[in-house]
């Protein structure tokens, strides 16, 4: 039995202090819990909360951290009571890895929603040991935090749909937008925005991409597949498209103004916030009210939402655009990330890299 | 036929300019055409919008105005395609009389989001006359914007159901809040706000008003029935009830934090404004992301809804709080709602009333 054996020494890549700098780091994995999976990770997605995480943007940061949230490895050993997974299975692992199973989230199946949620690193698991994240060789799991990944789809290509694709995925689902025919808006075409084209244009809806710029037209139209591209100062276009999108999904991280996109929505239409944005956002009521209009958010997605994400993609044939690095290249990584220098998710590659040994770049 | 008839002098009672007095003036009716209900006027409800337009508050008056939208009165003559009513039915009129009819609102049954709907008075009729409202001896309006008031309902309690009631009800309804057992909150204490109260207990809620000051605690409770009074500078009850609604209805009509009303709501719960504000309002994304919550907000009802809205009043036995007046008090009543002074809905007796004599208060 997993719990009778000693605990496991591994090596992933942590961060020592704010200035974010990644670097071997040795530490122990739990045993292997009645309902744990044991995880060779195969790799890892980087996602621009990685980035604030390393670096104690948010002030919550605990070191040494290990990051990583959008793992796939296959599974290794598992717990006599684990009834989802066996050894060869390939799975993936997302933002949680715990919650209290007790609250009235919890028992809706959004669990992502719970108080008690626990993170897949900088957290303390229920045995009070820091959790740490996918940047290593290994990960102990509870097996309902595991999904399952479909055949046929690559470890790399799933990585950014474990955070990037079920965080759009979910509202979507959850507000009944899933249906073809649906006129979408993605503002902003980051990580999550360019996820959200995919996922969109597979849901059969028509797809607008929305900046303040012309810079990500091509991209938006020819590479993505969006079908149009709206510059938000091009007031005639502005106003030609008011009243006609049944949602957008807002990705831009930072202060915006809200109006426009209230503007464009149409009666009973979404705007689906997505950006962590402390500083106060606006909107003037009679806006919402004269179109019953929302303003809503959603927080990543269940597992549940996962499992079916997963499965929704693979039958669907979304391919994300990813850069595949190795982990000696991480520290670049993220420095280009920082500049938004990236077309759209660095993936590492963590089974093909010597995690033991650092490369100074 | 209606139509071959001479048009109709008849007298309400106008504002001739900004100072808002109202004062007898007489117009004509239109004929009664082949879908109109010609309705001879027993009562009409006073609205705070009612204040704001004899005034030029929203800088659209047009002038002589006769206002008044929360109307009651008596089937005197239907045209010959109208299927609805006959003479002699109780009816009622809300605050619009016309819409385009090929929209995806006027499509969907919900008129009140027509681009094109046209108000009760202050605004152009199909025929190129202005609309006058509920002030006055009779009107002429097309059979679908005529409600049924279901039998044994009185005119007076009716009247401030058609605005006040239908705009709280309507939300309710459309959002999936109508069922017994939610928790809900009536932020603010006006016409439209204990109107909240009364029609939320009908439905079996929890009913909390939430309120700056203690002031209104005796009446929300022991007059009105609701089930709990917060202060929302009561920091410890504030958190004790933190993630509890399932909705607010915010009926306050000018500039306030939404952050406590959102902290309140738990997983899913909705925040609906009701007040048309144009200064901006703020609120910090997390607290709508971490519970998926959502900000909305709607416009009174469809025909459709306040229809079912009475029938609901009447089988629950809802009774509105009311002040009975003549036309000839019309004025101070204005003055008086100006000043909050008015528990909860003024009514003015309209048939009982001399509309040709005007007495100076």
């Amino acid at each position: 039995m997993g719990s009778m054996k000693e605990e496991r020494k591994i090596t992933g890549w942590a961060a020592r202090d704010p200035s974010g700098v990644l670097a071997p780091y040795t530490y122990t994995l739990r045993n292997t819990g009645a309902e744990d999976v044991l995880i060779k990770v195969i790799c890892c997605g980087i996602c621009h909360t990685d980035l604030h995480q390393i670096k104690n943007d948010l002030g919550m940061s605990n070191y040494p951290m290990v990051p990583g949230h959008e793992v796939v490895g296959e599974v290794v050993e598992v717990g006599p009571e684990v009834t989802k997974f066996k050894v060869g299975d390939c799975v993936g692992v997302g933002c949680l890895v715990g919650c209290c199973d007790a609250c009235r989230p919890c028992k809706a199946e959004v669990e992502q929603y719970c108080n008690k949620k626990i993170w897949s690193y900088n957290d303390v698991y229920t045995d009070g040991k820091p959790t740490q994240g996918g940047f290593a060789g290994s990960m102990v799991v509870h097996q309902k935090f595991v999904v399952k990944i479909p055949e046929g789809m690559s470890p790399e290509q799933v990585a950014p749909l474990l955070c990037a694709g079920v965080t759009v995925y979910s509202p979507l689902n959850h507000f009944g937008l899933k249906k073809s025919g649906l006129k979408g808006g993605i503002l902003g075409l980051g990580g999550v925005g360019h996820m959200g084209v995919l996922i969109a244009k597979a849901m059969g809806h028509h797809v607008t991409v929305i900046s303040s710029s012309d810079k990500k037209k091509e991209e938006a139209l020819d590479v993505l597949g969006a079908d149009d591209y709206l510059i938000s100062s091009d007031v005639e276009r502005m106003q030609e498209l008011a009243d006609s999108f049944d949602y957008i999904i807002d990705t831009v991280p930072v202060h915006h103004p809200l109006e426009p996109s209230l503007s464009l929505l149409k009666l009973d239409g979404k705007l689906i916030i997505m950006g962590v944005i402390n500083v106060p956002l606006q909107f003037v009521s009679p806006l919402l009210m004269l179109g019953r209009k929302m303003i809503t958010g959603t927080f990543i997605g269940s597992m549940k939402e996962t499992q079916e994400m997963l499965e929704f993609c693979n039958e669907k044939g979304v391919r994300s655009t990813i850069e595949v690095v190795k982990m000696d290249y991480v520290n670049t990584a993220m420095d280009r990330l920082a500049k938004n220098d990236v077309r759209y998710r660095f993936v590492v590659d963590v089974a093909g890299s010597n995690l033991e040994e650092e490369t100074t770049n």
